[in-house]
C-alpha cells in the first residue's frame, strides 16, 4: 500500500517508515523537523545520535534499494499537504506529526496556544486534504491513552453503551485529559469523528500508551537508521528516561507516590500495531478507536523493572520520589480495554525485560551524551505554570 | 460588579452591556467588529439598522449617564486581553466574542480552520489572562446546546452519573457537535474545564439554546441602542429568519422534515440568565455547566407559531420544506435539563407569542432592508462543503 507518514522524522515516524518499507509498503512523508528544535529549546538532546535527514535517506536507500519521498514542509500549510497527497495518492495517512509533550505545552501561554494551534489545525488540514485529494484514503491518527484521564470505571475503546434514566445509547466515552497537549488530542478526536460522519472518511483513532525502546530489528546495524531517544523532562517519556538515568547512575525520578498507572508498549509493538491498523482499514464513514498498549503498569513497577534489569548488567540503581510537578491523581483505578488490536492479530511483547536490556546496551554506548545533559533529568515545569525544580521527598 | 464583555458589539454582547448597566453593574468590553464584516461577506445585513460603535457609545452615555470602556481589539492578541484585564480588574468575564455560525464554519477549509483557530485560541487567551491578571474573576463562557448533539438519552447539565461494568463515576456528558463551529465550542468546554482544575479558576459554561428577539426593554426608544438582527443563512438563526421571511411574504424555510428539536429562548431570557450567572459566581476551581433555554421546540412548531402571530397582524404566511443542506438527524429524541438556572431564580418567559409579535412590529419598519437582501434567505452551504441552493421538497 502507499502510506503517507506525517511526522516522518520523529521518534515513531522514522521507525514506522522503515517498518512499513520492510513489510513491502511504499512510504512517503513530510516533516518540518520541529522536534529537533523543540528538544534543543528545552536543553535536551537525543541520547542516541541521529542522522541528518539527508543521511537517513541515503541509508534508507542503501538498505531498501528504493528512495523515499520525504519532504520538509509544514502541515499547517494546507496547500503543501493537499498537493503532496495529490502527488503521492496515499491509501493510508498515518498522522504522527504533532507536538507530543505534556510539560512543553504547560510552560506558559505561548506554548499552550502554540501546541493547540499546531495540533488542531494540522489535523484539520489533513482531514480536509484527504477529503479533497484522496477521499478513499484511511486516516490513522495518533492520539493518546491520556485523552481518557483516569476515570473510576473501565476505559472502553472510544465508545460505550450507557443507560441513563431508563434509556440507552452508545456514546463517545468522555475525555478528561490532563494537559494542554492531551487536550489538543481530545479536540483532534472530536474533529476526526465529525469528519467521518459528514464526509464518509475512514479513520482509526489510536489511543496509544507510552512508548519505550531504542530500535527495531529492521534498522539492522546501520546507526544512521536509528531513531531518536529523548530523556529531558518534556520529550523523554517515563521508561526511556529511567533507562538513561540508570545508565549514568542518576536516581530514577518517580513523581509523587509513583502509583500512577498508564498503558505502556515497546517501540516494536507500536510499529506492529500501526501496521495492523494500516493494513486493515475500516469502511467508508467508519470511525474506529483502538486503545494501543502492551499492558498497564504503575510507574513504580516500571522503575523496579528497570532497576532489576540494570543490576543484571552490573548497574546499581536507586529510586527516588520527587514532589510531583503535575496536577494528577497519584492513586487511582485504571482498567483500559485493548481488544480491538488483539482481534486484528496484535501479539503483545511479553518479554519487556529483554526490551529493557537491549535499550540499556544501546544507551551504554552513549553514556557521555547523557551525562553531559544530566541537568534535564529533574523537572521544573509545573502545572500551575510556575517553574521550580522538584525536590526529593522520599 | 465589574463585568468584562468579550464581544460587546455583537447580537448578545451589546444588549448585555445595556442590561447589566441598567442593573447597576459596571461594564467594559472588547470587540474587533468582525461580526459586521462576516455578515457582509455572506451578502447579509442586519434587518434592524445598527449604530456605529461611536454612536452606540454616545447613546449609552446619554441614557445611563456614564461612559463605557469599549475597546476595539483582537482577543487573539494575548497582550491586549491581559492588559485590559489588568486595567479594568473585572470580577466577571462574559465571553461572547467568537465566530458564532455553523454554516459559516462549513464553507470550506479556510472557514473551518479560521473558526476553530479564532474560537479556541481566544478562549485560551481569556483563560490565561484571568489566571495571570485577575485570578479570582469568574468566567461566564458562552457555549451552545449544540455541543451535545442529539443523543438518544436525556441531556443533563454537563455531567452525569454513569454505571459501567458494575462501577460508578460522575463524568462529563459526551459531546457530539454537528459543525466545525459547534466543535470549536466543545474544545472550549474541555479547555475551560481543565483550566478550573489546574488553576482554581471559577467558570460557568453556558450551553445556550437558539436566541430570538429584536430588543430588550432597557434599550428604551433610542434606536441607536438596538442590537443587530441577522437573517442570512449563516448568521440568521431559525426564529429570527422566520420572522423576517414572514414580514416580506417569503415562505418560511424548514430544512428537511422540520422535526429537529432544539432549545430556544427570547433575547430577554438570555440576558436575564447571563446576569444570574454573573451575580451568582461559583467557588474557586468550580466548573458549572448551565443549559440555558426557555423551552425545547421543533422547528415546525416554531414556524407554526410565527405563522399564527403573523396572521394576527394581517400577514399571510406559507411554510415550505427545503432539502436539508445540513447533515443532521431530522427526527430524534430530545430531552435536555435546565434546572440550574431555575434554581438561581430564572423565570422563563412563558409568553413567546408576545415576543414574536414585538419582533414582527419592529421588523415591519425595516421591510425594505429585508426585501433588498431576500436572496440570502435560501441556504446553499452544504455540510459536504459543496454549494447548491436548497430546493423546495414539500
Amino acid at each position: 500500500m502507499r502510506v503517507f507518514i506525517a511526522g516522518i522524522d520523529g521518534y515513531l515516524g522514522w521507525p514506522l517508515a522503515i517498518h512499513l518499507s520492510a513489510s513491502g509498503h511504499e512510504v512517503a512523508g513530510a516533516d518540518l523537523l520541529l522536534r529537533r528544535q523543540w528538544v534543543a529549546e528545552v536543553g535536551g538532546i537525543s541520547a542516541q545520535p541521529i542522522a541528518s535527514r539527508e543521511d537517513r535517506l541515503s541509508a534508507f536507500e542503501e538498505r531498501f534499494g528504493k528512495a523515499i519521498d520525504f519532504r520538509v514542509g509544514d502541515l499547517m500549510d494546507y496547500d503543501f499537504v493537499k498537493e503532496f497527497f495529490k502527488d503521492f495518492q496515499p491509501e493510508a495517512v498515518v498522522h504522527l506529526g504533532q507536538m507530543p509533550s505534556a510539560p512543553y505545552s504547560m510552560i506558559d501561554q505561548a506554548h499552550c496556544v502554540g501546541t493547540q494551534e499546531n495540533n488542531v489545525i494540522n489535523n484539520l488540514n489533513i482531514l480536509w486534504a484527504i477529503k479533497e485529494a484522496v477521499p478513499d484514503a484511511h486516516l490513522v491518527k495518533l492520539g493518546t491513552m491520556g485523552e481518557y484521564g483516569t476515570p473510576n470505571i473501565d476505559i472502553p475503546e472510544g465508545f460505550f453503551e450507557v443507560e441513563f434514566r431508563g434509556r440507552r445509547d452508545r456514546l463517545p466515552f468522555p475525555r478528561q485529559a490532563g494537559s494542554w497537549y492531551h487536550q489538543s488530542k481530545v479536540h483532534d478526536s472530536h474533529n476526526t469523528h465529525f469528519a467521518t460522519k459528514i464526509w464518509d472518511i475512514r479513520a482509526t483513532d489510536i489511543m496509544q500508551g507510552v512508548v519505550f525502546g531504542t530500535q527495531i530489528e529492521e534498522m539492522g546495524d546501520d546507526l544512521r537508521l536509528r531513531t531518536r531517544l529523548d530523556f529531558d523532562q518534556c520529550f523523554g517519556t517515563a521508561i526511556n528516561r529511567f533507562c538513561c538515568q540508570a545508565i549514568i547512575g542518576h536516581p530514577l525520578t518517580l513523581f509523587g507516590r509513583g502509583m500512577q498507572k498508564r498503558g505502556f508498549l515497546p517501540l516494536l509493538d507500536s510499529m506492529a500495531c500501526l501496521r495492523l491498523a494500516v493494513e486493515n482499514p475500516p469502511g467508508p464513514g467508519e470511525f474506529r478507536v483502538f486503545n494501543q498498549f502492551e499492558n498497564a503498569y504503575s510507574v513504580t513497577e516500571l522503575a523496579n523493572m528497570v532497576k532489576a534489569v540494570a543490576s543484571e548488567i552490573g548497574l546499581e540503581v536507586t529510586i527516588n520520589h520527587y514532589d510531583n510537578p503535575r496536577t494528577e491523581l497519584e492513586e487511582h483505578y485504571y482498567q483500559p480495554d485493548r481488544q480491538h488490536l488483539i482481534n486484528l492479530g496484535y501479539q503483545p511483547t511479553r518479554d519487556t525485560r529483554s526490551v529493557l536490556r537491549q535499550m540499556m546496551l544501546d544507551l551504554q554506548d552513549n553514556r557521555e551524551r547523557i551525562e553531559a545533559h544530566a541537568h534535564v533529568l529533574i523537572p521544573d515545569i509545573r502545572w500551575d505554570s510556575s517553574r521550580r525544580r522538584s525536590e526529593i521527598i522520599g
